[in-house]
Protein backbone atom coordinates (compact mmCIF):
# COMPACT_ATOMS: atom_id res chain seq x y z
CA UNK A 1 0.00 0.00 0.00
CA UNK A 2 2.78 2.57 0.82
CA UNK A 3 4.31 1.35 -2.33
CA UNK A 4 1.24 2.32 -4.35
CA UNK A 5 1.08 5.39 -2.28
CA UNK A 6 4.87 6.53 -2.98
CA UNK A 7 4.59 5.35 -6.35
CA UNK A 8 1.47 7.71 -6.96
CA UNK A 9 3.35 10.66 -5.49
CA UNK A 10 6.41 10.00 -7.73
CA UNK A 11 4.03 10.25 -10.75
CA UNK A 12 2.13 12.94 -9.38
CA UNK A 13 5.26 14.87 -9.10
CA UNK A 14 7.01 14.02 -11.97
CA UNK A 15 3.61 15.41 -14.16
CA UNK A 16 4.80 18.83 -11.61
CA UNK A 17 1.20 18.22 -9.92
CA UNK A 18 2.89 18.57 -5.85
CA UNK A 19 1.40 21.89 -5.02
CA UNK A 20 5.35 22.69 -3.48
CA UNK A 21 6.50 19.86 -1.65
CA UNK A 22 9.90 18.32 -3.03
CA UNK A 23 10.00 14.86 -1.85
CA UNK A 24 6.98 13.65 -0.44
CA UNK A 25 8.70 12.27 2.70
CA UNK A 26 8.42 8.69 3.48
CA UNK A 27 10.66 8.81 6.80
CA UNK A 28 11.06 5.14 7.14
CA UNK A 29 11.22 5.01 10.97
CA UNK A 30 12.60 7.07 14.01
CA UNK A 31 13.17 6.95 17.06
CA UNK A 32 13.07 10.58 18.78
CA UNK A 33 13.97 12.48 22.19
CA UNK A 34 11.93 16.36 22.62
CA UNK A 35 14.15 18.26 25.16
CA UNK A 36 11.80 20.13 27.42
CA UNK A 37 13.66 22.40 30.11
CA UNK A 38 11.41 25.97 28.87
CA UNK A 39 8.47 27.23 31.15
CA UNK A 40 7.44 29.64 28.16
CA UNK A 41 3.83 28.71 27.52
CA UNK A 42 4.18 30.47 24.05
CA UNK A 43 7.18 27.46 23.43
CA UNK A 44 5.84 24.78 25.27
CA UNK A 45 2.76 24.88 23.25
CA UNK A 46 4.87 25.50 20.06
CA UNK A 47 6.94 22.34 20.89
CA UNK A 48 3.36 20.05 21.51
CA UNK A 49 2.52 21.39 18.09
CA UNK A 50 6.20 20.32 16.35
CA UNK A 51 5.49 16.68 17.89
CA UNK A 52 2.09 16.08 16.23
CA UNK A 53 3.60 17.57 13.12
CA UNK A 54 6.25 15.25 13.44
CA UNK A 55 3.99 12.33 14.30
CA UNK A 56 1.91 13.44 11.15
CA UNK A 57 4.95 13.52 8.75
CA UNK A 58 6.29 9.88 9.81
CA UNK A 59 3.27 8.03 10.78
CA UNK A 60 2.55 7.25 14.78
CA UNK A 61 3.32 3.58 14.14
CA UNK A 62 7.14 4.64 12.43
CA UNK A 63 7.91 6.72 15.39
CA UNK A 64 9.10 6.32 19.06
CA UNK A 65 8.62 9.67 20.66
CA UNK A 66 9.70 10.71 23.75
CA UNK A 67 9.30 13.67 25.51
CA UNK A 68 11.68 14.44 28.53
CA UNK A 69 10.99 17.17 30.64
CA UNK A 70 13.37 18.44 33.80
CA UNK A 71 14.16 21.87 35.57
CA UNK A 72 11.47 24.80 34.44
CA UNK A 73 10.09 22.07 32.20
CA UNK A 74 8.16 20.61 33.82
CA UNK A 75 6.05 23.66 33.67
CA UNK A 76 4.32 21.63 31.18
CA UNK A 77 2.52 19.30 32.89
CA UNK A 78 1.60 22.33 35.50
CA UNK A 79 -0.01 24.24 32.76
CA UNK A 80 -1.69 20.58 32.18
CA UNK A 81 -3.29 20.61 35.29
CA UNK A 82 -5.03 23.26 34.90
CA UNK A 83 -5.97 24.25 31.15
CA UNK A 84 -7.61 22.12 28.61
CA UNK A 85 -5.97 23.53 25.89
CA UNK A 86 -2.55 21.66 26.90
CA UNK A 87 -4.20 18.49 28.91
CA UNK A 88 -6.32 17.77 25.74
CA UNK A 89 -3.09 17.88 23.43
CA UNK A 90 -1.12 15.71 25.68
CA UNK A 91 -3.53 13.28 25.93
CA UNK A 92 -4.16 13.06 22.21
CA UNK A 93 -0.29 12.43 21.64
CA UNK A 94 -0.36 9.81 24.60
CA UNK A 95 -3.32 8.44 22.43
CA UNK A 96 -0.33 8.29 19.35
CA UNK A 97 2.05 6.76 21.81
CA UNK A 98 4.03 9.35 22.70
CA UNK A 99 5.88 8.97 26.43
CA UNK A 100 6.24 11.84 28.63
CA UNK A 101 8.81 11.52 31.17
CA UNK A 102 9.37 13.22 34.17
CA UNK A 103 12.52 14.17 36.05
CA UNK A 104 12.82 12.70 39.45
CA UNK A 105 15.49 15.19 40.73
CA UNK A 106 13.10 18.09 39.61
CA UNK A 107 10.46 16.60 41.80
CA UNK A 108 12.49 16.89 44.50
CA UNK A 109 14.14 20.11 44.02
CA UNK A 110 11.11 21.29 43.75
CA UNK A 111 8.74 19.32 45.88
CA UNK A 112 6.41 18.65 43.34
CA UNK A 113 4.02 16.37 44.46
CA UNK A 114 3.49 14.34 40.94
CA UNK A 115 0.03 12.79 41.64
CA UNK A 116 -1.36 16.70 42.58
CA UNK A 117 0.47 18.85 40.44
CA UNK A 118 1.23 17.29 37.30
CA UNK A 119 -1.04 16.52 34.79
CA UNK A 120 -1.78 12.26 34.17
CA UNK A 121 1.96 11.53 35.32
CA UNK A 122 2.38 7.93 36.56
CA UNK A 123 5.53 6.45 39.17
CA UNK A 124 6.67 4.80 35.31
CA UNK A 125 6.71 7.90 34.10
CA UNK A 126 9.17 9.04 36.39
CA UNK A 127 12.93 8.88 35.12
CA UNK A 128 15.38 9.25 37.92
CA UNK A 129 17.36 12.27 36.15
CA UNK A 130 15.97 14.28 32.95
CA UNK A 131 19.48 14.74 31.12
CA UNK A 132 20.91 11.56 31.97
CA UNK A 133 17.50 10.11 30.23
CA UNK A 134 18.24 12.31 27.26
CA UNK A 135 21.64 10.51 27.07
CA UNK A 136 20.90 7.35 27.92
CA UNK A 137 18.42 7.73 24.46
CA UNK A 138 21.06 9.38 22.54
CA UNK A 139 22.75 6.67 23.11
CA UNK A 140 20.28 4.32 21.68
CA UNK A 141 20.03 5.85 18.83
CA UNK A 142 17.43 8.42 19.46
CA UNK A 143 17.58 11.96 17.76
CA UNK A 144 17.48 14.64 19.33
CA UNK A 145 15.43 17.74 19.24
CA UNK A 146 15.45 20.81 21.27
CA UNK A 147 11.93 22.85 20.62
CA UNK B 1 49.08 18.62 1.17
CA UNK B 2 46.67 18.37 4.17
CA UNK B 3 49.24 15.88 5.28
CA UNK B 4 51.75 18.76 5.07
CA UNK B 5 50.45 21.40 6.88
CA UNK B 6 49.40 19.19 10.00
CA UNK B 7 53.08 18.68 10.03
CA UNK B 8 54.39 21.87 9.81
CA UNK B 9 51.65 22.75 12.55
CA UNK B 10 52.52 20.20 14.59
CA UNK B 11 56.14 21.45 14.19
CA UNK B 12 55.17 25.26 15.32
CA UNK B 13 52.98 23.40 18.06
CA UNK B 14 56.18 21.63 19.39
CA UNK B 15 58.13 24.76 18.68
CA UNK B 16 55.77 26.41 20.96
CA UNK B 17 54.76 28.98 18.35
CA UNK B 18 50.93 28.36 18.30
CA UNK B 19 49.10 31.64 20.03
CA UNK B 20 46.72 29.88 22.66
CA UNK B 21 45.34 27.14 19.98
CA UNK B 22 45.36 23.51 22.18
CA UNK B 23 45.48 21.59 18.62
CA UNK B 24 45.46 22.77 14.99
CA UNK B 25 41.90 20.99 14.64
CA UNK B 26 41.93 19.06 11.25
CA UNK B 27 38.58 18.04 12.47
CA UNK B 28 38.48 15.31 9.47
CA UNK B 29 35.15 15.02 7.50
CA UNK B 30 31.19 16.13 9.34
CA UNK B 31 28.20 16.13 8.36
CA UNK B 32 25.59 18.70 10.35
CA UNK B 33 22.38 20.04 10.59
CA UNK B 34 21.67 22.95 12.58
CA UNK B 35 18.23 23.72 14.15
CA UNK B 36 16.63 27.00 13.46
CA UNK B 37 12.65 27.53 15.36
CA UNK B 38 13.84 31.47 16.44
CA UNK B 39 13.07 34.51 15.40
CA UNK B 40 15.31 36.88 17.12
CA UNK B 41 17.68 38.62 14.47
CA UNK B 42 20.14 38.48 17.10
CA UNK B 43 20.24 34.79 17.39
CA UNK B 44 19.81 34.50 13.90
CA UNK B 45 22.73 36.76 12.91
CA UNK B 46 24.84 34.77 15.22
CA UNK B 47 23.94 31.18 13.89
CA UNK B 48 24.83 32.43 10.28
CA UNK B 49 28.69 33.77 11.80
CA UNK B 50 28.55 29.98 13.63
CA UNK B 51 28.04 28.61 10.68
CA UNK B 52 30.67 30.26 8.58
CA UNK B 53 33.09 29.57 11.13
CA UNK B 54 32.09 26.11 11.22
CA UNK B 55 32.79 26.05 7.79
CA UNK B 56 36.17 27.75 8.44
CA UNK B 57 37.35 25.25 10.62
CA UNK B 58 36.30 21.76 8.86
CA UNK B 59 37.21 23.60 5.66
CA UNK B 60 33.48 23.96 2.93
CA UNK B 61 34.56 20.81 0.89
CA UNK B 62 34.79 18.61 3.67
CA UNK B 63 31.32 19.47 5.57
CA UNK B 64 28.21 18.69 4.77
CA UNK B 65 25.74 21.19 6.76
CA UNK B 66 22.38 21.62 6.27
CA UNK B 67 20.12 24.18 7.78
CA UNK B 68 16.81 23.21 9.14
CA UNK B 69 14.27 25.84 9.30
CA UNK B 70 10.49 26.01 10.47
CA UNK B 71 7.79 27.42 12.33
CA UNK B 72 9.25 31.47 13.94
CA UNK B 73 12.74 30.03 12.21
CA UNK B 74 11.58 31.13 9.32
CA UNK B 75 12.39 34.87 10.20
CA UNK B 76 15.34 33.77 8.78
CA UNK B 77 14.71 34.07 5.15
CA UNK B 78 12.13 36.53 5.70
CA UNK B 79 14.40 38.86 6.87
CA UNK B 80 17.14 37.92 4.43
CA UNK B 81 13.93 38.83 2.05
CA UNK B 82 14.60 42.70 3.10
CA UNK B 83 18.28 43.15 4.47
CA UNK B 84 21.02 41.87 2.30
CA UNK B 85 23.11 42.03 5.47
CA UNK B 86 21.47 38.71 5.90
CA UNK B 87 20.70 38.21 1.64
CA UNK B 88 24.42 38.63 1.26
CA UNK B 89 25.47 35.97 4.29
CA UNK B 90 22.95 33.31 2.89
CA UNK B 91 23.98 33.30 -0.56
CA UNK B 92 27.89 32.96 0.60
CA UNK B 93 27.09 30.23 2.96
CA UNK B 94 25.49 28.99 -0.55
CA UNK B 95 28.36 29.17 -2.52
CA UNK B 96 30.41 27.18 -0.14
CA UNK B 97 27.84 24.36 -0.36
CA UNK B 98 25.48 24.77 2.78
CA UNK B 99 21.85 23.79 1.87
CA UNK B 100 19.37 25.83 3.78
CA UNK B 101 15.63 23.65 4.12
CA UNK B 102 12.51 25.21 4.90
CA UNK B 103 9.58 23.14 6.64
CA UNK B 104 6.25 22.88 4.50
CA UNK B 105 4.38 22.33 7.16
CA UNK B 106 5.14 25.65 8.54
CA UNK B 107 4.91 27.25 4.52
CA UNK B 108 1.16 25.93 4.61
CA UNK B 109 0.54 26.79 8.84
CA UNK B 110 1.91 30.50 8.48
CA UNK B 111 0.19 30.77 4.48
CA UNK B 112 3.82 31.89 3.16
CA UNK B 113 4.29 31.98 -0.37
CA UNK B 114 7.36 31.20 -0.65
CA UNK B 115 8.48 32.37 -3.81
CA UNK B 116 7.45 36.04 -2.98
CA UNK B 117 8.38 36.00 0.93
CA UNK B 118 11.13 33.95 1.19
CA UNK B 119 14.70 34.53 -0.02
CA UNK B 120 15.65 32.37 -2.36
CA UNK B 121 13.96 29.00 -2.17
CA UNK B 122 13.15 26.69 -4.41
CA UNK B 123 11.12 23.94 -4.84
CA UNK B 124 14.02 21.36 -3.65
CA UNK B 125 14.73 23.30 -0.76
CA UNK B 126 11.65 22.24 0.89
CA UNK B 127 10.94 19.33 3.31
CA UNK B 128 7.54 18.21 4.39
CA UNK B 129 8.38 18.44 8.06
CA UNK B 130 11.40 20.44 9.57
CA UNK B 131 11.07 18.58 13.10
CA UNK B 132 11.45 14.94 11.01
CA UNK B 133 13.72 16.23 8.49
CA UNK B 134 16.11 16.63 11.76
CA UNK B 135 15.52 13.32 13.19
CA UNK B 136 16.08 12.26 9.85
CA UNK B 137 19.46 13.83 8.73
CA UNK B 138 20.82 12.45 12.70
CA UNK B 139 19.74 8.93 12.23
CA UNK B 140 21.88 8.98 9.01
CA UNK B 141 25.14 10.28 11.49
CA UNK B 142 24.67 14.15 11.13
CA UNK B 143 25.63 15.97 14.28
CA UNK B 144 22.79 18.31 15.73
CA UNK B 145 23.49 21.87 16.51
CA UNK B 146 20.77 24.52 17.91
CA UNK B 147 22.21 27.86 17.73
CA UNK C 1 29.54 -3.89 43.72
CA UNK C 2 27.62 -2.02 41.38
CA UNK C 3 25.71 -5.54 40.74
CA UNK C 4 24.80 -5.62 44.78
CA UNK C 5 23.61 -2.04 44.59
CA UNK C 6 21.31 -3.35 41.44
CA UNK C 7 19.98 -6.20 42.85
CA UNK C 8 19.17 -4.28 46.48
CA UNK C 9 17.36 -1.52 44.73
CA UNK C 10 15.49 -4.14 42.94
CA UNK C 11 14.53 -5.80 45.62
CA UNK C 12 13.64 -2.20 46.95
CA UNK C 13 11.73 -1.25 44.24
CA UNK C 14 9.85 -4.52 44.30
CA UNK C 15 9.04 -4.36 47.79
CA UNK C 16 7.12 -0.98 46.81
CA UNK C 17 9.66 1.05 49.04
CA UNK C 18 10.35 3.25 46.25
CA UNK C 19 9.59 6.54 46.63
CA UNK C 20 8.03 7.35 43.21
CA UNK C 21 11.24 6.64 41.23
CA UNK C 22 10.37 4.01 38.68
CA UNK C 23 13.54 2.86 38.09
CA UNK C 24 16.97 3.03 39.76
CA UNK C 25 18.82 4.31 36.84
CA UNK C 26 21.57 2.47 36.32
CA UNK C 27 22.59 4.23 32.96
CA UNK C 28 25.84 2.53 32.44
CA UNK C 29 28.79 4.60 30.84
CA UNK C 30 27.89 7.47 29.32
CA UNK C 31 29.54 10.47 26.88
CA UNK C 32 28.27 13.66 26.58
CA UNK C 33 28.60 16.95 25.65
CA UNK C 34 26.89 20.33 27.21
CA UNK C 35 26.57 22.95 24.31
CA UNK C 36 26.81 26.54 25.84
CA UNK C 37 26.18 29.71 24.13
CA UNK C 38 23.88 31.84 26.27
CA UNK C 39 24.94 34.25 28.58
CA UNK C 40 21.71 34.50 30.98
CA UNK C 41 23.46 33.93 34.10
CA UNK C 42 20.04 32.45 35.58
CA UNK C 43 20.13 29.41 32.66
CA UNK C 44 24.07 29.31 33.22
CA UNK C 45 23.65 28.66 36.74
CA UNK C 46 20.97 26.09 36.05
CA UNK C 47 23.54 24.34 33.72
CA UNK C 48 25.76 23.82 36.17
CA UNK C 49 22.93 22.28 38.32
CA UNK C 50 21.89 19.54 34.87
CA UNK C 51 25.61 19.00 34.82
CA UNK C 52 26.01 17.90 38.67
CA UNK C 53 22.62 16.10 38.63
CA UNK C 54 23.95 14.09 35.58
CA UNK C 55 27.10 13.28 37.34
CA UNK C 56 25.12 12.10 40.23
CA UNK C 57 23.11 10.27 38.28
CA UNK C 58 25.30 8.12 36.00
CA UNK C 59 28.03 8.21 38.05
CA UNK C 60 31.48 10.36 38.20
CA UNK C 61 33.78 7.10 37.06
CA UNK C 62 31.11 6.43 34.36
CA UNK C 63 30.51 9.52 32.08
CA UNK C 64 32.78 11.76 29.84
CA UNK C 65 31.13 15.31 30.09
CA UNK C 66 32.38 18.29 27.85
CA UNK C 67 31.17 21.95 28.21
CA UNK C 68 31.86 23.44 25.33
CA UNK C 69 31.61 27.25 24.86
CA UNK C 70 31.59 29.59 22.44
CA UNK C 71 29.52 32.88 21.56
CA UNK C 72 27.92 34.48 24.58
CA UNK C 73 28.22 31.26 26.09
CA UNK C 74 32.00 32.50 26.81
CA UNK C 75 30.30 34.35 29.66
CA UNK C 76 30.28 31.42 31.56
CA UNK C 77 33.91 31.60 32.65
CA UNK C 78 33.84 35.58 32.92
CA UNK C 79 31.03 35.64 35.41
CA UNK C 80 33.04 32.88 37.32
CA UNK C 81 36.15 35.07 37.13
CA UNK C 82 34.23 37.41 39.64
CA UNK C 83 31.42 35.18 41.79
CA UNK C 84 32.62 32.51 43.31
CA UNK C 85 29.62 30.84 43.01
CA UNK C 86 29.92 30.24 39.87
CA UNK C 87 33.78 29.50 40.28
CA UNK C 88 33.34 27.20 43.14
CA UNK C 89 30.10 24.72 41.12
CA UNK C 90 32.95 24.75 38.01
CA UNK C 91 36.05 23.56 40.20
CA UNK C 92 33.97 20.89 41.93
CA UNK C 93 32.99 19.54 38.57
CA UNK C 94 36.26 19.78 37.28
CA UNK C 95 37.65 17.39 40.10
CA UNK C 96 34.95 15.27 39.38
CA UNK C 97 36.21 15.19 35.76
CA UNK C 98 34.27 17.56 33.61
CA UNK C 99 36.30 19.44 30.84
CA UNK C 100 35.40 22.71 29.88
CA UNK C 101 36.43 23.76 26.93
CA UNK C 102 36.56 27.37 25.28
CA UNK C 103 36.07 28.56 21.23
CA UNK C 104 39.63 30.18 19.93
CA UNK C 105 37.22 31.98 17.37
CA UNK C 106 35.52 33.16 20.27
CA UNK C 107 38.58 34.65 22.21
CA UNK C 108 39.41 36.33 18.84
CA UNK C 109 36.70 37.95 17.74
CA UNK C 110 35.44 39.10 21.37
CA UNK C 111 39.54 39.98 21.70
CA UNK C 112 39.18 37.99 25.38
CA UNK C 113 42.58 37.29 27.36
CA UNK C 114 41.76 33.80 28.21
CA UNK C 115 44.70 33.73 31.06
CA UNK C 116 43.13 37.09 32.93
CA UNK C 117 39.32 37.39 31.71
CA UNK C 118 38.56 33.99 32.15
CA UNK C 119 38.15 31.41 35.26
CA UNK C 120 41.03 28.82 35.24
CA UNK C 121 41.40 27.97 31.50
CA UNK C 122 44.81 26.64 30.33
CA UNK C 123 46.23 26.61 26.74
CA UNK C 124 45.00 22.99 26.51
CA UNK C 125 41.23 23.84 27.04
CA UNK C 126 40.84 25.85 23.85
CA UNK C 127 39.43 24.64 20.79
CA UNK C 128 39.85 25.76 16.94
CA UNK C 129 35.77 26.38 17.15
CA UNK C 130 33.75 25.62 19.57
CA UNK C 131 30.76 24.52 16.84
CA UNK C 132 32.97 22.29 15.00
CA UNK C 133 34.01 20.52 18.39
CA UNK C 134 30.47 19.87 19.69
CA UNK C 135 29.80 18.22 15.93
CA UNK C 136 32.92 16.31 16.29
CA UNK C 137 32.26 14.67 19.86
CA UNK C 138 29.14 13.69 18.39
CA UNK C 139 30.33 11.91 15.68
CA UNK C 140 32.85 9.90 18.43
CA UNK C 141 29.28 9.02 19.97
CA UNK C 142 28.73 11.94 22.55
CA UNK C 143 24.97 12.40 22.90
CA UNK C 144 24.09 16.21 22.82
CA UNK C 145 22.21 18.22 25.57
CA UNK C 146 21.50 22.01 25.00
CA UNK C 147 20.80 23.20 28.54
Amino acid sequence: MKKLISMAMLTLLSLGLSSGVAYAGDYGKQKVVYHINMDDPKVLKAALGNIQNHLNAVGKDDIDLRVVMHGPGIALLQLANKDPDFSDKISNLKRQGVHFNVCNNTLVGKKINYKNDLYDVSKDDIVPSGVAEIARLQSLGYAYVKP
